[in-house]
């Protein structure tokens, strides 16, 4: 039977929302590839009843508890102290981590003195397996108590996730019998409920693999989870799965696993060895920065026309300033200008531009927010996409983005660019 | 005395770690500032048993319960009909949610068709208080219960902060006969640990109001909350603080409650009347971004020159080849060319030039990841800022933004601003 894990996080800084909690995120997904399930997280502050309280849920409904957070040394640090209470251990001094904690203070370039405070580090429950800490000064560790296996790593995320990596990965694996593998099938131009209508009959039908729909910003991601005695198996289960949802999809599914609609697009343009620029006004440099997100994006992307003014739609993009006085800015003729435009000053192989109206306030127009031509220019020709993105000015940039985005890959893969299925 | 909430999120893909928990985050911050004590999150999986577990926890040891997710159309949001069955409540139709839901469907996202379990949604418990969802489909709602307040939001960030910023807040602040009210005092330029060592004796002496530190991307803010009768009370126990504050913290000060760097420098370019353009290299179109998510941004914002390409540096922005010839595209001539190239190129009345290398590889020179060159040019005057941000790509990017921001307002409010104090 799969394990169960349970992550409580720790740490008063998380409750008042200083800090988004990346530990419990970074853990799970890692959990999640061993096959260990994990139904909840939990976060408490540095507050040792309430700790204690968390552990004593956590232990009722889970065989694994792994905290994050309060292994510091400082008088709020409260985790070792209370989990080992909770299973009657005792904390020992551990000579072994004293005199690791010792080194990195005298290799490192911290300007801080080395304090008493520091060596209350290397107190660890009687018999627990420590585990190191690369990136800092408190270690973590891992003991089993009662038939649960309490593991606990320290809170700053590169020192969590190295040593959940570098220990807790190797501590766990040795505990699970059962693989678990995740596919991620992502899918735009189609809504949440139109997905999950088409698909129902399948995702009824299924117990493993499991397929479950979820809406991201304006996109719709369909994971799939099967649970095997091996990799292969898992792979098995879900690939006619998979071929199930392509044949009900169609082409709105832009990857699998590929993260984003500018990852699939970046991949793209290197595979076919294209180059590609973006003329951007309503959007105002969403695309260029989405993509310069991407290391490695220089190898296709040669950069941006950000023309938020009309006068820089003319002299930086060459724009006819005659089309914007004849149809106002927010038209299909200047979204193509632009598009040629850029193609001709970046000279990309292919370049997209953006007009329209994010909103609020519509432009001295009477046309509406959200109203967005999307336009793609390459060789020889040029396509457009009218849109009608609704009234949420950080909702329409960032569909009227991946429209564009939408449009590159379509026209990529020899796909229908200006319409689309749904 | 002070009410107590707690926050459970609902949604499997947050215990796969495909998401990370903003909204919690963000939720919690919003309820601190209107003194509400957050003691525990939990996030659960879309399951009605382990969700109605969660709930009977959070009822023991809290007396408002938030829970984000599981409101959407598809079979998996189960959130309503659970918390409806733990607290006793039918759910009954609500005709003006249906006809939201209809409105919504007829004037956007055209291509999206509404199916009948859009209208699921509009089921809510009865005698609740809907909470209008401005963003998506899926209403909101609270209801009172043996003493407990529930209140329910979507799971899609967008979605939820905005509802709890509109619906939520103002139904958490009737439950009050107290009035709670803070500030925020935005910092760039001065570290988290030398904010804290110059105010420590400060905070350590307040109660009311209190004043607390938080790091955020690369700049500190402080949160000053006073309690008191009536908003005049707490904003006067509030004003002499906030002088001391800037009395100790200076010109790092950059704005009270103005959120970003990029508002601060919006507001202080309108009410100057003066236009402004940037050039970016290593922040890809990160600045424009930022700037043009604040809407009527277009007052002053002309655009950007997102000259990724080196070519593009020559071709759309003038900077002379044998400059990156001779010292490579990362080096103070290129940035200062970049910046007086936007600003002749987009007539703009300021403009500033960035070029950096972002990582994680370097160029193919030895300089470092994490260098970039930030220059300012206006009428008459270029200034140029050298800077070494780190490693991280996303860090160094979002560093560099900040700079430039940070070199504009410091120019428009009569400070150095090559060079600044800590």
């Amino acid at each position: 039977m799969a394990r169960t894990a349970e992550i409580i996080s720790v740490g008063t800084e998380l409750l008042l929302g200083n800090i988004v909690n990346t530990d419990a995120r970074d853990i799970s997904q890692m959990l999640s590839e061993i096959g260990i399930n994990v139904y909840f997280h939990t976060v408490v502050g540095d507050n040792p009843e309430r700790l204690k309280d968390a552990v004593n849920i956590a232990r009722s409904r889970a065989d694994i508890i792994i905290t994050t957070g309060g292994l510091g040394p400082t008088y709020d640090d409260l985790t070792k102290q209370t989990l080992a209470e909770a299973f009657g251990k005792k904390l020992v001094f551990d000579e072994k981590e004293a005199e690791e904690i010792r080194t990195y203070f005298s290799q490192s370039l911290h300007s801080h003195a080395m304090t008493d405070n520091n060596y209350q580090q290397a107190l660890l429950p009687e018999g627990c397996t420590p585990f190191h800490n690369a990136c800092g000064t408190a270690p973590g560790c891992a003991f089993e108590a009662d038939g649960i296996h309490v593991l606990m790593l320290p809170g700053p995320p590169n020192e969590c996730i190295s040593m959940f990596k570098n220990c807790a990965m190797p501590y766990l694996r040795d505990l699970s019998d059962d693989e678990i593998l995740s596919h991620n099938i992502h899918i735009f131009g189609m809504g949440e409920s139109l997905v999950e209508d088409k698909l129902r009959p399948l995702m009824l039908k299924l117990s493993n693999p499991t397929l479950a729909p979820y809406a991201k910003e304006g996109e719709v991601r369909l994971r799939v989870t099967a649970k095997g005695k091996s990799a292969q198996e898992c792979e098995d289960l879900m690939a006619p799965v998979i071929e199930q949802v392509r044949s009900v999809i169609g082409s709105c599914i832009y990857g699998l696993d590929t993260g984003t609609l500018e990852n699939t697009v970046l991949s793209l343009l290197i595979e076919k060895g294209l180059t590609f620029a973006t003329a951007e006004s309503c959007t105002g440099g969403l695309i260029a920065k989405r993509i310069t997100d991407i290391p490695g994006s220089s190898k296709a992307f040669l950069g941006s026309a950000v023309t938020y003014a009309n006068s820089a739609k003319a002299d930086i993009l060459g724009v006819d300033p005659k089309l914007i006085e004849d149809h106002g800015a927010v038209c299909r003729q200047v979204a193509i200008a632009m598009a040629k435009g850029a193609r001709d000053r970046f000279h990309s192989d292919m370049a997209v531009g953006l007009t329209g109206i994010a909103g609020p306030a519509s432009d001295d127009t009477d046309k509406e927010v959200g109203l967005v031509y999307c336009a793609l220019a390459v060789e020889g020709s040029v396509y457009c996409r009218e849109l009608h993105l609704g009234l949420d000015r950080s909702r329409v940039r960032t569909s009227a983005a991946n429209h564009a985005l939408d449009m590159v890959r379509r026209y990529l893969t020899g796909l229908p660019i200006e319409s689309w299925e749904s």
